[in-house]
This record gives structure tokens, C-alpha cells and sequence, in this order.
């Protein structure tokens, strides 16, 4: 799964970095929120946000998670597909069509 | 880049249960934030967590990034690759070596 | 209870502005969530933060919360005492001492 | 500024259950965004939330901010007086007048 590209970019990155000391798994989980809310950021007043600045602060999540899925050991887009299993389970089809309720409230 | 199977996947997954009217890019938005609390919330007063809490709740973060990215028309992986390019710019390495500061205090 | 200055002052800065129509329940709230990440950046990469800075992004936390709670026609005090006394319940001393395991793990 | 019986309260509470071991600024910092999320989760989906859930999480919240102004020994009702002065600088009643831009986009 994945592309090892990206892998192989993100780790010479920090490497040449010497950036491995500050990521910890709590700092990568700080740093996953801080980067969530810049992203909220572009849609505090309105709905209708800036393209390019929601690309950027995705881009930023998504380079967080893939440092902390890469700490853990596990591939992202692998991390995706498990869960993915037991949301179906959760959310069968028959209950969950068309219903943003919570699990427990269907 | 990055696996088709996983776009498909998550795809199916939504259209199954009829959830894209409620995925706009700002409830996209939202979750990733909602759910990246949850991930910071396994290291709430301990670096210390749980691995399989955090996995699952990493997996949520990535889920709803992917699900945002392809909102957009873009690929995750792309995303982040296009995304380094500038950090590394932002952060050269003679500046930003074994340095946690912030690019505009380098 | 709370002192009525802060609530006469934010109410007159709100109305100056006319910044009444962009605050929704759901801004105020993504609003918080957004300045939230500001101070948590402050610790993003050590616990050791800078104080002038904590001080301030805590004061945006609170201003936000004391209009969410104005919009919903509750003492922000209040709230803190009300849902103390569920707090309170929920933790009794003898189960929660020195403990800071979840209720339901208690 | 600010009721004692908040402080007071918030203070026994703690103390009884020997939980001051656990409120380092940083911990609380984290808290106050675990709990801003739970309150974001509240309009995750719609802007129509449940009242009485949206004040339980704004308890939270302001609970949390509380504790960590207490523990930086400033009052929070006068932390959200002082930052409202900068911000009365910052959007000038001509410029921010029915306008949401950031204060550098004025």
C-alpha cells in the first residue's frame, strides 16, 4: 500500500533536519491538531474558503499523520483500510443510509 | 500516486450509506479537527498512550483527509510531496538544523 | 455571578463592529477550537512555553467562550459551577484520588 | 474581577482528589482543545445543535481555562479585558466595521 515515495521524501527531510529528537508520538498528535485548526481557519466564517490555503493546511495534516503512522510502524493508507472495516460494521448500510447520526444513536 | 484501492474503498463506503450530502469541505474540515482531538486525547496527561487507540484514531484523522483531499480533485500523497517542496525551502537545512523553531524565527 | 464589565465591554466591541451576523453558535464554536490550537502551539514542541504568549491565545479561548455562552443566554460562571456538580459525581473522591483515569475506567 | 466562588470550587475539587499532579500548563493547554472538539462535534454535521450538550462541552472548555489561568495566577475575566484592548487596536472600528478579514487583510 502507499507509495513509498512518499516515505522515502518526508523521512530525508527530517533526517537532514535532525528533526527525529522533536517528534515524538505526543508532539506528532500536538502538531496533527494545531495543523487540523489552521485548516478549520479557512472555513471560520463561512463555508466558502480558499482553495489554495485549504491545500496547504491538508497538506500539512497529512504530512503529520504519515510522520506519526510512520513512527507507529504501520502504513497510512493501511491504517485506512482496517479501520475502514470496522466503521462498515458499525455503520451497517441498512441503518446508517442517509443518517448523520452516531453509531450508537442509529 | 497513492493506492486506488484505498479512493475506491472509501468511496464505495460513502455512496453505500449515501453520506456525500453531508460531506462538504467545511464537515470535512470540522471532523478532522473533531477527530484529531480524539488522537491528542490518548495523550491527554502522559506521552505515554495506548498504541491501538492511537492507530484507530489516527486511521479517523486519515480517513476524513483523504475523503477532504478527494473533495478537492487532488491526491493525498501529491498533496503532501507538492507541500514539501516549499517546506524545504521555508527550512533550509544550514537554518533549521536540530532547531524546532518556527520558519520566521530561524 | 461573573463580573458584568466583561460582558458590557465584549457586547459594545461586538456591536461596534457589527460582527453580531458572523457569530453563529457553530463560528463561536469553531472559533474556539481554532484559537485552542493557537495555545496549544505554544507547547507544541516542548512544555517549557513562552507566557506573554500563553497568556494571550488563552485570552482569545476565553473571550470566544464567554460569547457562545452570551448567545446562549447563560452566565459563563455558571456553566463551570453547574457542571461541576456532575464532575463532581462522576469523580467521586474516594475512586479518583490521585487517579487520572477516564470515569468510566475508574 | 471575576467571582471567588468559582475559583474557590474549582480549587477544592481539585485538591480533593489530588489531581494538581496532573494540571501542568501543557496538559491543560491539550485539555482545553480535547474539550473545544467535543464542542465542535455539537454542529459536526449542521449548525442546529443541541443546546444542552453544547453547554455541557462550553463548561468543559471554560473549566479547563479556568484552571490553567488560575495556574498562571492571572483572573481570567480581566486576561479577556486586557487582550480586548489589543484587539480594539488591531480592527479599528472604521476598517472591521461588518467585515470578517483578519486584522492583516484589513
Amino acid at each position: 500500500m502507499g507509495n513509498s515515495e512518499v516515505l522515502t521524501r518526508l523521512r530525508a527531510f527530517v533526517e537532514a533536519r535532525d528533526w527525529a529528537q522533536f517528534h515524538s508520538e505526543e508532539n506528532l498528535a500536538k502538531s496533527i491538531s494545531i495543523e487540523s485548526a489552521e485548516l478549520l481557519e479557512c472555513f471560520q466564517w463561512s463555508g466558502d474558503a480558499d482553495v489554495t490555503r485549504v491545500r496547504e493546511e491538508l497538506a500539512d495534516v497529512l504530512t503529520y499523520a504519515y510522520l506519526l503512522a510512520d513512527k507507529l510502524g504501520v502504513d497510512a493508507e493501511n491504517l485506512i483500510l482496517e479501520k475502514l472495516e470496522q466503521t462498515e460494521e458499525k455503520y451497517p448500510v441498512n441503518k446508517a443510509r442517509g443518517n448523520s447520526a452516531k453509531y450508537d444513536q442509529l
